[in-house]
C-alpha cells in the first residue's frame, strides 16, 4: 500500500481488518516496524479522534510522528496551479509539499470542504496535490469527500461484533449477511458529506453486508458511493430487522451544502430501535446529544461509540504498518 | 494513589515530598517505570509551566505525553448531564471521556473557573465528569477551585527551604513551627482563587507551620480551605516574624469573581520585607512586576520563585510516579 | 559553541557546514549524543520550516524536543526593564526565562521585529534578555534582524552545489570564485530584513565569493551586514554572469519597515536568468509564487528551493551538536 485515501488503495478489507485486530490484541507487537521514520500529521481543520489515535498509532510502530496545525501554527497553503499570490496565500503546496517529502517518510494529511463549491470539493484537489508533490506516502486524515480510516474502523468494529456474537450470529460464522443501515440524523449546522460517502463506499466494497442508507429527501448522496445500496426516505421500514445502525448527519449533495428537511423526527431513539434485530449503533463522534442521536441510545447497551473510537488506533496503525511494510 | 486532584488524594503529604526530592536528586532514577505507558494532557486553557512540567515529568518516568489543546485545536466540551446539544458545544464529555480512557493511561485535565457563577465552579463539574467518565486516573493540572501540583510544589520548596537551613532552622529539624504567610496582592485583572485555595488546604493539612492568611475585607476565602489558619486583615501584623511569605492574587469569593479594593499599598515591598525573619518570599507565577510583586523582591535575594517553578517538575514526577506504581 | 544567534558565534563556518553535511549522509550517526536532554522550542510567532526542521533535528540527535507556542499556547511575555504591568503583559521574560533554563538544557526562541521602531529591533531586545536570564544556551530561530539557521543553510547549500560540478566549478575545487548576487523581489507585505541581513553578513563573513546586492533605491541595508559586497540597483548588471542568485524581498530599512517601489519588474523570469552563468536561484521560502519569484523559475531546473529547504535539517542538527559537545 502506498497511499491511504480511499477504499481503492486497499488490496484486500478482511486482510486490514484482521491485521488491525491483531494490533488491538497486542499493541506493541511492531514496536520496531517504524524505528527511525517520521510522520508528519497535518492539519488544515481541528482534529481530535483522528490526531490522538493516529499519533498513538504511530507510536506504537516506533515512529515518531510530529504533529504540525497548518494555518494555526504555520501558512494558508495555495492549492491552485499557477496563482499570482498577492492575496492571502502564503505557500504554494508545490513547495511546501516536497519539502515535507523531505522531512518526513509518511505524510498525513486532514483537509475539508469548502461546502460552497461541489466541483472544488468532490475533486480532491488538496490531498490530490499533496499526492502530486510531496513524493512519499500520503494517508487522509479525512479528506474533503472521504474519511477512510473512520471507514476502515468502522468494518473492523462491525466485524469485531459479528466474531463475539454467541451462538454466531450473521456475517460469515452464521451464514446469514447482516443488515447494516446508514441513517441520516438531524443536525444544527450543515456538514461535509465525507463519512456517508466513505462508509458507503466501504461497505459496498466490503460486499459482506445488506445495505440500507435512509435520508430525507433532497439528502440523496453521491452515486459513485452508494450505488448497489437500497436507498429509501422511509426510515422506519430501513430500520426493520437491522443489525447495525450508523447514525450520521450530512448537508445535501446536489443543491451543495444545504439544510433542506431539518426535521426532529429523524433522531435515532429506543423506541425505533425496538423494530431492529437489538441493532449495534454506530456514530463516527462528535455527536451532538438529543439533537443527533438521543441521550437513551448514547448511554444504553446497544451503543457501541466509544468501542468504535477506540478502535480507531487499530485502524491507523494497520494502514501505517502495511506502508511501511511497503517502504522496506 | 489513583486521582490527584486535592490534598485528600494524598495518603502521606511528607512521603510525596521527599518522593520528588529524590527525582530532583536523579531525574532518571525510575526512567522506564512508564515505559508503554501514555499520558493524554488535555488544555481547557492555556498554561506553560504546568503543561511543560508534567511533560517533562512524564518523559523522566519514560511516558509518552501527548498534549491536546482543547477548543483550540479540537472541541468545545459539554459538561451538563441532559444537556440539548443544539449551540456551540460539539462534543459531550460522556463521549469525549471514555476515549480518552481508552487511548490514554493516565489523563491529565486544566480546567478553569468561571468566575461568573460560583455554586458551579465550586461543585467542580468538569474534573468530576472526567473522573466518573475516563475511567482512568486523572490529574488535576489546576481545575476551577484547586490547583494541587502547584500547592505539592510549594511544600516540596519549603521542605527544602527548611532543610538548607544552617544551624538547622525552624522546621522538622530545628524544633520550632516556622511561620508562613499568605498574603494577597493587587492585580488587574479578577483571578481565580485555586492557587490561594489549594495553598491553604496544604499547608494546613501539613500541620508543621503556623499559618497565617491576610487579605483586604471581602477577600475572604472559602473556610472549608483556609480553616485552621489565622486570619487578619492587618498585612504588617501578618509579616511580623514570617519565614515565608507566599504572595497572591484573588478575587473575592462571597460575591462571586469581583475586584473590590485593589490598594496597591498591599505590594510586598522591601520595607514589608523588613519585618519577616528574613523570610522566603514564593509565588505561583506568572506575575504581574510592579504590581502583584516588586521589581525589588523579585530580583532581590529573597525571592525563591525560580526554584519553587523549577520544583514544578519533581511535584509532577512523584505525582505521576505514585499513580504509575498503583497501576503495577 | 555556547549560542547561536549569529555568524559571530561561528568559530569556523567550513567546519561547521562540513559537518551538517555529514549529517546529511548520515542522520543518525550521533543518535545518543543529546540523550537524556531536552531542548525547549519557543514560537513568539509562526514558523512551519523552522520548527519542523529543528524539532527533527534534536530528534535525529537523540534529545527530546518540546515546542511551545508562546502566546497561543501561554502567555503574552514582557522584556522592557522595570515594567510596571498593569497591561496585557503577564509575564516578563526575567522570570519565565530562568525556568526555561531550569526545565531544558538547550531554548531556541523565534522572535520577531515589530517593523515599527527600528532602534527596539535591532537592539535584539527579546533574545538578548533570553540569553541574559536564562543561563543555557540559546538558538536564535530567527530574531528581529537576523536569521542565522537560514544562512548557514544556505552556505550549505552553494556548498553542496560547488562540490558537485564537474569538471569542478567554481569555488574552491575550480580555482575561481563563484559569483553571488542577493536581489530584492517585489511582495505584497512589508517583510522583514533578517533573511537578508544574515545571508549578507553569512556571504561576507565565508569570503569565499564575488557577492553582489542588488535592489531599487531606498532599499539600503544595514552597512554592519552589507559591508564588504558591491552594492548596485542595476539588476541587470547585478544578475550577469552570477552562479547564485538569491531571491528575497525586504522592507526599507532607513525610512523603516515600509514598501516604497514595488515594481513587478523586479520579479526573477527565465529571460532574466539567460544572462547568468546558469545560475542556482535561492530563496528562504515560503514564497509568493509569480509576485516573488515566477513559476517558470521556481518549476524549472535552475531552482534549488526544495535542496535549500531540506538542507535546514543538518544546519540545525549541527548547530545543536556543537552546542551539545562544549556541554560535556
Amino acid at each position: 500500500m502506498k497511499n491511504f485515501t480511499s477504499v481503492h488503495d486497499v488490496p484486500q478489507i478482511d486482510a486490514l481488518v484482521k491485521k488491525a485486530l491483531a494490533y488491538k490484541a497486542d499493541r506493541f507487537k511492531d514496536k520496531t516496524l517504524g524505528a527511525g521514520k517520521r510522520i508528519g500529521l497535518l492539519f488544515l481543520n481541528p482534529s481530535m479522534r483522528t490526531r490522538l489515535s493516529t499519533q498513538i498509532a504511530a507510536q506504537n510502530l516506533g515512529m515518531e510522528p510530529i504533529v504540525f496545525n497548518v494555518g494555526q501554527e504555520g501558512w494558508a497553503l495555495e492549492f491552485e496551479d499557477e496563482a499570482i499570490m498577492s492575496g492571502s496565500t502564503v505557500e504554494h503546496v508545490k513547495d511546501a509539499a516536497p519539502i515535507m517529502g523531505n522531512y518526513f517518510d509518511i505524510l498525513a494529511i486532514r483537509t475539508f470542504p469548502s461546502l460552497k463549491n461541489r466541483e472544488d470539493d468532490y475533486s480532491e484537489l488538496y490531498i490530490k496535490q499533496f499526492i502530486k508533490y510531496a513524493g512519499i506516502p500520503v494517508v487522509s486524515l479525512e479528506s474533503a469527500t472521504l474519511h477512510p480510516l473512520q471507514s476502515l474502523t468502522d468494518i473492523i468494529t462491525i466485524t469485531e461484533c459479528l466474531n463475539n456474537t454467541t451462538p454466531p450470529g450473521r456475517g460469515e460464522a452464521g451464514g446469514k449477511r447482516p443488515k447494516i443501515v446508514l441513517t441520516w440524523a438531524p443536525h444544527v449546522k450543515p456538514l461535509p458529506q465525507c463519512v456517508a460517502n466513505s462508509f458507503s463506499q466501504w461497505v459496498n466494497a466490503w460486499g459482506k453486508a445488506d445495505f440500507v442508507i435512509t435520508h430525507p429527501e433532497d439528502y440523496e448522496l453521491d452515486e459513485q458511493f452508494t450505488k448497489g445500496a437500497t436507498i429509501t426516505h422511509n426510515q422506519d421500514e430501513a430500520l426493520k430487522d437491522a443489525d447495525f445502525v450508523y447514525v450520521k448527519n450530512w448537508s445535501t449533495f446536489k443543491d451543495y451544502g444545504k439544510i433542506y428537511n431539518n426535521d426532529p423526527e429523524w433522531m435515532l431513539t429506543n423506541k425505533k430501535l425496538a423494530t431492529t434485530n437489538n441493532a449495534k449503533v454506530m456514530h463516527c463522534l462528535p455527536v451532538r446529544r438529543n439533537v443527533e442521536l438521543s441521550d437513551e441510545i448514547l448511554d444504553g447497551p446497544n451503543s457501541i461509540v466509544t468501542q468504535e473510537a477506540s478502535n480507531r488506533v487499530w485502524a491507523a496503525q494497520a494502514v501505517l504498518s502495511e506502508i511501511l511494510a511497503s517502504q522496506k
